[in-house]
């Protein structure tokens, strides 16, 4: 079975959206990342920090999952990462209410030695030092690098940003973030700029619109499920990468036909995630909801031309 | 060979876009959608007005591509609609400068005796009571009528405009357009609304985001093909129609799985309509252009995950 590393936060959530507010729920891009790619046949560790006040249950969902946690180091006294927001009518723009980095701030990443020829490496969402630094304590290459990250990293740490994706094989951003990184409005400009910047394989999300893979002048489209209800989008880019890099991972093929199977896996574990608050849907999710899901994302996306029509 | 009858506007339209500006040019939702399911092997005729400023060099497009212009009534000493617009920078909104309705404030269509027992109607974006006096004047049930309209409708002809929708198969309207109509967010909810109100099926277009294809709990997504430069979206939707309605007419099936392909056709053909302003990209277009860019459509949505990996 292959090694799937995953480095990301792992956090406190309080979520408002316009169906309800949350306590301080379980959070953070590793976690989303990790129990999504819990669903695919790999053995994955993630890398991460939380404190003292980090609940044991908490931890027992991530072991429960087969999920590696020996490098989610818990610190002593300290206070896990916590982030508030509030999301508009539409659910496609929040506000940030509170941000408090807690024992994120001073976040050194060690990898486990087991997990130091991990042939798939997920670099969540975090400071472009930290994924280097996971790259950084690799002793084998990996077969596939994929970075996530967000607009933020563009703002106030754009250098490292850029080393940062020269290393990696894959990049994910939303819409915005490609055309902010690259000053083009085209997504398919934007994303010829990126490969020029490193990664080979861009994936742009565009949350409710689906998303795109771009290799070359290949490009590939997976649009979200359409749902009757999409109750709270947070986490939904990282269980989307979970599902890219878990089935990557399972599958030990790299190839862009693959890839487009493994962007449909990340729109459907994705369209788990925002049906209920939190990872509360992923949680409860079954192996049989995916597949049967996977057949509705058949019937939406494949069609049949036949020849004599052309 | 089956009969298409197509009623919309034929007009002058002047437009203005970030990448530049055009006089008095050819256009209108019935010039688009004739011009678009040209491109099929169906018999087609436009019913339509214009003024005597309406150029021959125009009437002589129809005529180039066996579209019946019969029913396209040139007015003695009359004006031809003009509609002229000016696009914002991201050109997912516009601005109307100037609506002058000429001749089409009174016209009265006339569905040519020979195209009473047409196969497939489609009723471009008019005043709901012109849709209706052009169903009432069909001798033979046609196999299926598609219905375009537009937010201007529902704010002020919305009892017609209901009445028309009653009567009809296919209705397509753009995601702020359903929304308007059934007060539901939830392109979804939306759609199962409108089925209510009378077609068995919706589609739902998003312009640079797709379109939606709805009946009963079945649901089919094209995507828009991704494009270097979107140039001028003017006609887009019309084109869409006309590429949906010509690829039924021709394939004398109305099946939800054919209309899977109709809607891969109409977006095949709207993706060429943006690439220049107004209808000069689809004035030079050729049959094997369109089929090239069918392999753009598959290769962009097709994919095939192996079971072994279920």
């Amino acid at each position: 079975m292959n090694k799937l590393l995953i480095v990301g936060s792992v956090a406190f959530d309080a979520i408002e959206s316009p169906f309800g507010k949350t306590g301080k729920i379980l959070g953070g891009a590793g976690m989303y990342i990790g129990f999504s790619a819990s669903f695919f046949k790999v053995k994955s560790a993630v890398v991460s920090v939380v404190g003292e006040d980090f609940p044991q249950e908490y931890l027992d969902l991530f072991t429960e999952r087969n999920i590696d946690i020996s490098a989610l180091e818990v610190v002593k006294g300290g206070k896990t990462f916590f982030w508030s927001g509030r999301y508009h009518n539409d659910l496609n723009s929040r506000d940030t209410l509170v941000t408090e980095l807690n024992t994120l701030a001073d976040f050194k990443p060690v990898v486990p030695e087991n997990f130091k020829d991990a042939e798939v490496v997920m670099l969540g969402n975090l400071h472009p030092l930290v994924q280097i630094s996971v790259l950084d304590q690799m002793t084998v290459k990996p077969k596939l690098v994929v970075l996530d990250t967000m607009n933020f990293w563009m703002d106030c740490a754009l250098p490292e940003l850029k080393e940062v994706i020269k290393r990696v094989d894959v990049i994910t951003v939303n819409d915005e973030e490609a055309r902010q990184l690259t000053g083009e409005y085209s997504l398919v400009k934007a994303a010829a700029k990126i490969q020029e910047m490193g990664p080979k394989f861009v994936v742009i999300k565009k949350g409710e619109h689906g998303a795109l893979l771009f290799n070359d002048k290949q490009i590939f489209f997976a649009p979200a499920l359409p749902l009757e209800e999409v109750f709270d989008p947070t986490g939904a880019g990282d269980t989307f990468a979970g599902g890219f890099a878990g089935y990557i991972a399972q599958s030990e093929n790299i190839s862009f036909e693959n890839m487009k199977n493994a962007i449909i896996y990340g729109s459907n574990m994705a369209s788990f995630c925002v049906e209920k608050f939190g990872p509360e849907r992923m949680i409860n999710l079954t192996k049989e909801e995916v597949l049967d899901r996977l057949q509705q994302f058949r019937a939406l996306t494949q069609f049949d031309i036949a020849l004599e029509n052309e």
